[in-house]
């Protein structure tokens, strides 16, 4: 048995920390593991709770999911990087060209939260926006790999992500793009973190996102731009990535920014968006506090 | 007496908190305070340490400092968001407009290093610059604030940053500045925190920053278009600022890139730069590792 799905379930800020054996059930890892984050990571700890898992589920020490609230399922992390404009076809409907080296950005690190949780239009804001997108956290302290081959064994695994975007905050309010993407609630992240080998083929993921039930984002990775494995070791020449990092790699057309005429979030809309083999979310739209 | 100046002294990552008396002493709080960090100031822990201070510096529970490394005062940050082009000069030398409202930036979080920790040179830079900053240090969660007043309760202090920043990396490698302001060593911060009740006036503060001994930056806080308030209260209307968030407020003229021709750093160059009561920095400048 492999620690496929790592998750996060229980009230914000005391999840447990968990290893998903199937959609019933779970092994409770919260006695050896404080929580999904840079210590954990950067320790070896997906290793060492690996046989944990394999001899408590051998043993049935299971326990049975019972409608816990999922929390993103790693710890706030000490950097949310983006990948802007990283589908051929997305660039094209935003009207900007294809970029020659991925383009990044950020979001404030607090915006993470559950695949379920709410997402809070801010104040002022007019052009709310959705992003399915790839999510890849980092598995050890990386910096200026010498191959795109060495960042394999950086990556610790892959997630869903919702890059909730306020496009006149983005776009229209100082130059850089940050100031539209770190409101809070910003970037739900979940159910799962799966690693590297329990996925066939990370180019080749279905992905989705719709409105209210109306499909409004329909892609797949492999018409990604820059594969994660060129991403991260394109960022690791420019800053020290740490262990528990998150990096949001760009989303595939069909944004709200994107329809003639735009399309944005309005209270009460329902978010659901999900990747093939990393699960799915749901997220209902308020307003702002 | 006041806790003006919260220091963290020692070796990185085992530094000791402390409260400096004068040049000479310091109080030791490491046994009350486990960082200088969020959940210090996010607890009210400056209120909380200040009678201890009080009280030990009267019973003479003092020690000197015998030339310790002294580290960022702060521990590093959820965030470090960052101004640019706040004085007016500055942005004048960049040739850039000066601009409407605040332009947000950021950078990674473990740029932080001591005000005379190495500044190292990343790989591949042609055009590494300086910039004496002023910071500010956020004192407790904040979100929406309704006026500029309301910002002043939500800042726990000031202090010297040097924002070094690598000019290609930041204007001709993908649009975005983040990627030219993360580079490892990039954000000398210190050496004290100061809280605003130690200082004056904060829009009337000297800053400087020598080059090799050559006087390079020579401004004053005076000169800024956006003061502290008005960034505290802005940022909180995108995002939520937390306890321990570091905000670099921008760079008065005479960066490198403002020469004619421009002058960048090169391995063996010493920085030092310093703001009149909030202390002053010394950084060697070393090649790519």
């Amino acid at each position: 048995m492999r620690i496929g799905y790592l998750m996060r379930i229980g009230a914000p800020g005391s999840e447990k920390r968990v290893a998903r054996i199937d959609d019933q059930t779970y092994v409770d890892l919260s006695d050896i593991v404080d929580d999904f984050d840079e210590e954990f990571f950067g320790s070896g700890g997906i290793d060492r709770v690996r046989p944990v898992v394999d001899e408590r589920a051998a043993a049935v020490r299971v326990s049975r999911f019972d409608g816990e609230r999922i929390g993103a399922p790693i710890a706030r992390p000490h950097q949310i990087l983006c990948i802007g404009l990283n589908y051929r076809d997305h660039a094209a409907e935003t009207g900007q060209a294809v970029p020659d080296e991925p383009i990044l950005f950020t979001k404030a690190p607090n915006t993470l939260v559950g695949p379920n949780d709410d997402v809070r239009i801010p104040r002022g804001s007019t052009k709310p926006d959705w992003e399915v997108e790839l999510g890849i956290v980092i598995g050890r302290r990386t910096s200026y790999l010498d191959t795109v081959e060495e960042a394999a064994d950086a990556i610790a695994g892959y997630l869903v992500v919702n890059d909730v975007s306020e496009r006149a905050f983005q776009m229209e309010r100082g130059g850089q793009w940050v100031k539209g993407k770190s409101a809070e609630t910003f970037n739900p992240a979940g159910p799962w973190l799966v690693t590297p080998d329990e996925i066939d083929d990370v180019l080749a993921l279905d992905m989705w996102l719709d409105v209210n039930g109306l499909r409004r984002q329909d892609g797949n990775t492999k018409t990604m731009i820059f594969d994660p494995w060129f991403i991260v070791h394109h960022l690791s020449q420019f800053l020290v990535l740490e262990p528990g990092d998150l990096i949001n790699t760009g989303t595939p057309p069909g944004v709200g920014m994107g329809f003639t005429p735009p399309v944005w979030l309005r209270p009460g809309d329902v978010m659901e968006l999900g990747i093939a083999g990393l699960g799915s979310q749901r997220q209902n739209v308020l307003g702002p506090r």
